[in-house]
Formats: C-alpha cells, structure tokens, sequence
C-alpha cells in the first residue's frame, strides 16, 4: 500500500501517522522528495481500510499494491482447484463441464425431455430455475419447493447432478439435495447469504453482478472461502454497458484473467450473457477458445411454448449443434 | 406495447401470434405495410412477458410503450406521497428532511455527540449503520444489534427518529423500533427482502442499485407497495460509471425525473454518491435545486478518530455549514 | 510515480531499471520489504510514460501520484482564469455567463427573434450551429458558412457575441469573427484540431467527451493551453451510462471537481445533457447550484415548427422562467 | 417507426402530426385504444428525424423499428463484402487476415526486423502507426510523415500491404501508398474525415469508438459508404466500462452480431481491447472462434527497448505462438 501525502505535510501530522501505522504492525518506509512525501507500506496490508487513511487532512491519495484477497489468490495457492460436485463430475484443473437445462422448471416432463437430450448432446449437469429473481412483482416467480423437487426427481431419473439459484438464506434447507448451489448477479453482494454458504460443504456457483469488477467478484468468493468452502465456481454472465443491441456486454477477458488471479475454476454463461439466442453459439465458442472451465446455456424443448421461454434459449437441436462445434474448439482452447 | 414482425411472415404465423395475444385479453391492432407487418397492443400490457414473445420465429422485436408498473406510477395516483415517520416528521409533498449521522455506529457516546449536533444544525433524522455490508470479509462490519440498541437509545435521549440498514430478513425483528428501514445499493433487487418489507407498515428507504436504471429503481418500489406498503422513500447514491474520479456519479437527473413518473418522496446521498467529503456540499446543494425530497449525510464527530471514518464524511462544523447552505438556497428549489 | 515490482525481482533488472529512470533525471527511492520491492519516483513525472515501464518483466503495475497536466493545474495557477469573451462579457473569476440560442441555425429572421428575446431573459452570448455533428449521413447537416453568415448578423444587429461549433480544422478560417469557437464532445480528442486552436487566440468553449474522464478532459485542455492558448471554458455536458431514461447522465459532480483541479472556468448543458427540455430547467438549477461558471441552453422560437427543434429545446417563454429561477439561485451558490 | 402519442391527445393535434407526416411520403397507420393512440409509419424512415418529432406536445415517445442504415445493412446486399487491399490479399467473405506491427514505427530496421518476423509467423499486412493520437500533449506524437515513408519502404522490401492510421483529412495525401487507412477509435464520429474518406478508393479500416454502440458504428459506415466507398472494414477495440482491470471491456459479441447486421468484414484488435499483453492470445483466440475476419495485433521487436513499446505488444516469439493457436482454431470457427 502507498500512501500519497499532500505537499508539504507538517511533521508532527506524519510522526502521527507512522505511529498510527505502526501500531498496525506494517512495515513503514518513508520517501521524501522536494516537497513530497510518499509512504511506503510492505507486508499483509488486506486488513487495512484504505478508506480511514484517506480521511486524514495530510493524505491525497492512497493506493493499495496488493490484491486484497487471500485465500482465492492464486499466489498462494497456485495449484487449480478443482470442484468435485458429485463421484465422476468434476470442474476445473482440466475438467470442463456444460450445465444445460431450461430456464424456470415447468413440469416434471418439460425438465425430464430436456434432461435426457442435453445429456445425450453431452452436458454433465441439468441446470434449472425453481426460484426466479424476476424485475417485476407481476411476472412469474418460479415454482419454488415444487420446482426444486422437480429438479431432483429428473436427477433421480437421469443421473444427472442438479444446479439451482438461492434467493434467500431461509430456503437453505431446501437445497440440501441440490448438487450446486447457485448465487445469482443480483445477490453476489448479498455478504449474509455468503458468509452462510461459506459454513455449507456444497458447490457454489457465484455469478459475477451486473456491474461488479473482477476484484469485487474475487471478494465474494474470498466471503465463502473464509468461512471454509473451497468449493466455488466462478461466474461471468456479461456486465452493464452504455450497449443496448445486447440484453449485456459478455466480458470475456473475465476469464483468461481470472484464472491467472485465481485458482478457482471460471465457467460462461452466454445465454444470459448476450440475452439473444442467434448469440448464444459463437459466445460459448469465445469462451471454450479463451480457456473457460465451462459453459452454462439455457435450453428450452417445446416448439409450441418456445413463447414462454426466454428470448435467449436454444433449442434443443440447437444445444446439441453447439455441443458439436465447441468439441471441436475445445482441445485447441487456450492453456490446454 | 408494440410488435415487429420480421419481413412478409406468413400469415398462419400471424394468426397464431394474434390468438395469443387476445387469450391475454389484449386489444390487438395489426399494421400492414409494403412487407412490413407490426402489432400494436392496447390495454394493461404490464403482465405480458415481452422476452416470451421475442422468442418467436416471426418476431424481430418487442418494445414497450407503457411504463410496467403501477401502484408507483404517477399516472395512476397524481398525488404526492407524504411519508409520516414520526408525528412532526414528514417527507414528501412539499415536507423537505435532512437524514444525518455516522457511517458506522461506534458508541452511544459517539451518536449521541454526533445527533446533539446535526439536530442542532437541522437535521430530523438520525442516520447510522448497524449492519455494514462490506466488500471484504476482513472489514468491519458493524456493531449488528448492539448498533441498534445504541440507536434507540440516542432517539430516546434525543427525540430524532431513526434510519438504519437491514440486510437481511432474517434480521427483520431486531428493526421493530427503528423509524425507517434502508434498503441498500446492493440488496435493491433483493426481491425476497423486498416482498417481506412490503407486508410491513414500516416506511422504506430504497437506495438506487449501483448499476440499476430508473425504471428498475420504480420496479423495487412496486414490489413493496404491491405488498400493501406505500410508505416507502426513493433514494440516488451514485450509480458505476467509467469515470474514476469520483467514487460512482451521482446523478441528480433521477431528482427531477423520479418527481414526474412517481409519487412517493426522492432524496440524494451525496456522501456514498460521491465519496469524498469535499464534494459532499456541492452535490447537496444541487440535489437541492433540482428539487430533492431530503438529504441524507455522513458526519463524523472525533476529529483523533477521524482516521476511522469514511473518506467522505463530514465533520460536525461543515455540516452545520452545509445545512445553513441549503436553507438558502430551499426556498428557490425547482417547483418550490 | 510509484513502480511496484514483481515478487523476489533480480537484483541486475532492478539495476537496469533504476539507471533507466535516472537516465531520466528522476529522483528514485527503492524501498524493500519482505519479498516485496517498490521504486518511488519524485518530481516532474508528467513526461514519463507510465505504458512503457508496465511492458518491462519484473515491473508488476505502476501508479500515477502526481496529475499529467501542468498548465491546466489549479495547484500550479491558484487564481481564476476569466475568459474575456469581449469587453463586458466575461466567464469564470466570478463572472457568470448563459449561452442560448437554437440548436441549428435556420434563417436570419429565426436566430434574431431567438437573441433578442434571450437577451432580454438575461443570456450574454448567442450560441447557434452551423456545423452539425450528426450520426446519420442523411440528418441535415447545418447551413455551413452561410449559417455562420447569420450568426456574424445576428450579433452585428443585437451585440451579442456568438458561439459555434468547429468540426475540421479545415474551416478554421471561417470562424475569424466567431467569438467563441466550440470544440464538440465527438472532437474532444480530436488533437490535430485542439493543436490548431492552441495556436489561435481566440477563447476555446472544449465540451467533454461522451466516454471521457474528468483527467481526459483536463489534458485535452492542456493540449489547447500547452500550444499558448489559455481562453478555455470547459462544458460538462452529460456522459454515456447504462441508463436509458435519459440520453447522456449530466455528471454535476465534475463542476465543483473542475472547479478544484482547474482554474480554468467550467459550465454546463443541460440541453444535450439530459436530451429532454422537462429536465432542463431542474438540472440548469442544479448546476448553478454546484457552483457552475455558466450554461449553455437550446431555444427554439417557433411553435408551428417546434417540430423540427430537439426535443431538448426550450420555448423562449420556458427560457425565461428558467432565468428568473437561476437569478434566485445564484447569490446562494457554491463558493460564491 | 412508431409514434406514441401522450393520453388522450386532442384531435386537432393528431391531424396536424399526420399531415406532417404524410408530406413526408410515409404511409401512416393509426391505432386508437382505449384513452391511447399510437401512429406506425411503414415505409422507409431512414430519413425522418425522430427527435423532431418527439418535441411535439402530443408525443409521448417515438421508436425506431428499422435500422437507420441501408448501404451497410445486409438486409439490402445478403453477400459478404470483400475487401481487397492488393492483389492477393483480402478480407471478408471466408479470407481471414492478421494485421501486425509496431504500436509506433520508430526506424526503418525496427519496422523490417518485424515485418519479416510476423510474414513468416503468418501476418499478411503490416500494421505500424505514424501519426499517433496520444492523451498527454507531452507524450511521443509519432513520426508523422517520416513515419508513412518507413512503413512505405517497408512494404517495398518485404511485399506486405501496409495499414496506418490518419488523424485528419490535411494528411490525406500523404496516404496515398498506404494500403488500408485506418479510423481511429477516437475520429469513429469525424463525420468530416469520414466524408473524405467516402470520396477515396482505398480500404478503409474503422476502428469501433469506445463508448460507440454497434449502430453508431455502422452509421459511421454508411457515412463512408454514402460517399461511394464499400471499401470498409470494421474493428472492435474495446469499450469503455466501470471494470478497471483491463484497460478496456473487448466486445467479442460485437463480432457476430456484426456479421449479421452487415456484410462488412469485422475484425478485432485485442491489444488495445485489453491493454495487456498476456491478455492478446486468449482475446486472439476467443475472437476467432466468434467468427472474426481477421485480428489486429500489436508486436514489438527488441527486448532491450520493450521499455518503449505498450503493455499490450507481444514479443515476435509470442506473436508466432498465437498464429499457431489460431491457425488451430480457424476451421472450426463460428460459421466456417
């Protein structure tokens, strides 16, 4: 951490300073210039407030050198961590995995058609809303309980592990047997609901929020981590941006540049990353080419009700098509 | 609402859009041209799913023409809410209020100093965070139920109504006397804690989301209100530009733009929208002008300890400066 | 500059490293701390660039302390500039100006009706366009020099100086009897163009960029002023955000923010700012408030032809109550 | 286009619109609901200027249903263009094209040690810039003229098109060698250099502005295209966002969704949509994979001078190793 001091400052004021400092057990190096004082911070400086220095009278600016994360940080941890979600379906280190599935669960035989083709398109795991965070009190909440039984009953039938979104820590109990536990963009920054997951032994899937930074992503899954879940899957699914021809902007930089920043695994999730079914295809192919650990794509089965999924959801052919030319990318992508 | 057909669709197509659409009891009006086909729908089309319909093969695209709410919408109750905190304290319909304390609440010593102060300078509500929602997990994140207590206190001791965060509904119950509840930036779309605060009869502080346009800003507010809850208070507090300089921008636009499509009260928080303390005036005086319901302000009381609190807090004298600022100003505020 | 070097760096590149910056006639500190290394950099850094040390290996990230811009600087020039647009008719130092007038220049008897009755609102200087910027090739393009003609009249008839945008380099010389030349926000960084009116001593109204940082606009101005020109007032006038309410987001923070890193004077347009004419006279208020040097507002003329004005345009009658409302603000504004 | 009228407009006022309208050759559609009117306007509305309309009293809204484009649209020319910058070399239409060089050129020696480095890694044209636009006045502006004959000597030796950057239409005849005059991203609205451009018969090659939407890009285009030159190849560099890890947010999705607006080629330049060198390759590699026409990509030559060079250039070795990673990839791209 540099602390930039105001010209000229007042001895008196920096000796308060270094003291405050070092009572903080930092390592404090002062350089003076003509008329300018930096100071020079070595050593763990996650638990310091940048915030509370800049409030002092003497300090221009302050400016952290170190990533604020420890436990996500690949520079302690340099090996992949790879997320065993159930015997035989991992992600990570080398494991890539397509979570498909419909976007709100309907019927039991709505999931089951889509289970059994997507798993035969070659996706290991069956994605599935029960709870839908949704913009507006009118629309369709999702089916809640029901939907999560649902869930299980085509894992059940299929084999096929099961992710779904929390929305709110008191349904928790309800998840006990979903494979993955999905935190939406909305709630990556709801801390109670991650300081809960973090005492769970489940996956986590975390979400990237509309307009969150990498680093605030990082300090999500450093939440979870910190309470003892290592298990964490790490989410891009496009950000907010001055672009309206895109429901979002997918950033794929997200992922070469997680993972060099972490050692958790980073899947793409196109679908609602562009909001546009004709885009859903050549992103994903972006993703696999960029390195991603994964892919999570919205599927949808009924040609006569397609109008009641989202504009973003691919057939099922189409799934299978995708399928297909990302097989062919994926033993070129980057780092393989 | 209004519907794109792509070019010359096949009128069986059209036929079955159109049925669809009058099984929602829509008035349907078609407009045909040279190859060019749109839909126009009259009537309540606030529960149609527009994504639904993008979604099919024949459509190019949906686009809205009637705001999707109602029970917030101007339109609809042309009248401004008035939100009765306390006997004697009001905000909205001409009722201007000014919410001031601490970040962090730290000790009853502490608040106390501090409401004495912003209550002599003219403030009516006492502000202070119990529960931090902090981007890091090492940070502090406040005194939780203990904050709150040492709220109560200093209202009881002071006579100032109180405004504290919830983050979550678990913790609902430990806000029975706290005046109003705030709902922050990053829990807008926190729709199960927004459903819940609609069931009370508790006046709302909603806090515009870092990245939330407008419109969804409007949609938190009718999630509660649809609940039974009108007594609910619109807050600006920057949203995330590019711009680096200031820590988000606060945009004042949302003043007089909320005043004209809602009824319920609108004030700014200069403090988290701009994140530095010298900017604090400034952009309390233009929230002022541009109309603003109220405003709500940081303000620290120990100059020793100063390093403890945020970088844009206030202290004690340049709020008082700041309050006597805006008095001028008031009178001449827009449609005052 | 502070240079923070990758973990464990070798001694020879650190080496390297340090006599390349000394080469350099910079004052470096090295300061060491456990496994970490950091280079303080102390003077005239605004020539160094901060891109090529980045490339080298051992480098990890460097950080800027000190602005990039000399001339522009508030900390350099303490003292107000005043824009001496013509005898009587000043800007900044206290001197507040409104410019208004039409969006586009039509006719002769169009932009006299407007100046005179601007005028007599209280506006000091007739803003017209001669040269359009617009997005689409087939949009009417402004009358060009004979539109500037008109303006040269206008002010010939009512004394008003005029201002009028520049788009090329290339009709420089038509602008000779233009009071003020205006640098539009698509030309921000249009340096061949900011290079030539360095050297011209006419005053210089440089909007921001849609997309530009409150520093990416000070150093635009640096190009203007380092090539000997100070006459410069800088425009907010309105940024690219996600939301969509409103065209661009009028960022009031960077009047009071200019304000202290510049002395250069700073207004506002709340015109093109909002896009939207309800909005316009709410945030002018606003702006005032902030402590803004000026404004720059649209006024169309004529009801039957309304249509053919922005939607951002206020009536003359409009106009004139937005006056009287700022003449009642302004005594109580930002450091006056 | 469809006109939303306020509620309950009076009938005067609608005829009045209409007959607007229709002096406008547009064939007008109204629909009349309950208490609610909307006018469709079938036809080509490519040259109606909807703010005009949306400041007349009545009009609540108006919304553009056709792209305002028709010369870059590929509704109207389906077949890819083909660019063709020398015998031998094209773009677009299934030819794939790497552009490589220097971000600055800086010595004949320099430029052919790259030239002859990336024809052999596989580049087919030779990127180099001259003329550089540059935040700091104070930082290297480019060689200029000296520069283009560097890059022209170069093409002579090695048999290489050559690409170069122009900052303003009084250069213009030094760019008559040149093969592909590039636009950059901040002159994307230089409406004046893009006339020009339009009167030429060169490739032209038109960087995407950084806080430019897909439209804007392609209305640039047409500004081009208008002029009579179809000659264009579009790049997508990076948007400007709140994310601060990269220097930019490179929009991959702009690649498909691009080609299927226009059937200009699209190519993508991930040294400058990052900022960061070990960025490039999974960039390169993700851009391919969405189906771009060629990559432009940034190399330097001379390790003891990587210290003038970006942080984003490659050295020639990681240059060479790209080409092998997308050479990979390149048949089973999106589309191929």
């Amino acid at each position: 951490m540099v602390i930039i001091l105001r010209d000229n400052p007042a001895q008196k004021q920096i000796d308060t300073l270094v003291s405050w400092l070092k009572e903080k057990n930092l390592d404090v190096h002062i350089v003076k210039g003509a008329g300018q004082t930096i100071i020079g911070l070595i050593g763990d400086t996650s638990k310091v407030d940048m915030d509370s220095i800049k409030t002092m009278d003497i300090v221009e600016d302050v400016k952290r050198i170190q990533e604020p994360y420890k436990n996500v940080n690949r520079k302690f941890h340099p090996d992949d961590t790879i997320v065993a979600v159930v015997p035989g379906v991992k992600i990570g280190g080398g494991n890539f995995q397509v979570m498909a599935g419909p976007c709100s669960v309907e019927s039991l035989d709505q999931v089951l058609e889509i289970a059994r083709s997507v798993k035969a398109s070659g996706a290991g795991i069956l994605r599935g809303g029960a709870f839908k965070p949704r913009t507006s009190p009118y629309a369709f909440q999702g089916l809640g309980a029901k939907g999560l039984d649902i869930l299980k009953a085509a894992k059940k039938e299929t084999g096929m592990p099961v992710v779904s979104e929390i929305m709110d820590i008191s349904k928790l109990s309800l998840f006990e047997d979903v494979d993955i536990i999905q935190v939406g963009a909305r709630n990556m920054q709801n801390y109670e609901l991650l300081k809960e997951l973090g005492r769970t032994h489940k996956p986590i899937l975390l979400k990237r929020g509309l307009s969150s930074t990498i680093q605030e992503l990082l300090m999500s899954a450093e939440y979870i981590m910190a309470g003892g879940n290592s298990q964490i899957i790490l989410c891009e699914r496009g950000i907010r941006t001055f672009e309206t021809a895109t429901r979002n902007t997918l950033d794929i930089s997200a992922v070469p540049l997680l993972k060099e920043l972490t050692h958790l695994p980073v899947i793409v999730d196109p679908s609602h990353g562009t909001g546009n079914a004709r885009l859903v295809k050549p992103m994903a192919m972006a993703a696999v080419a960029a390195g991603a650990d994964g892919l999570m794509i919205e599927v949808h089965n009924d040609p006569v009700h397609a109008l009641c999924d989202g504009a973003q959801s691919l057939t099922l052919e189409a799934f299978g098509s995708l399928m297909e030319s990302i097989a062919k990318i994926l033993p070129f992508a980057y780092k393989r």
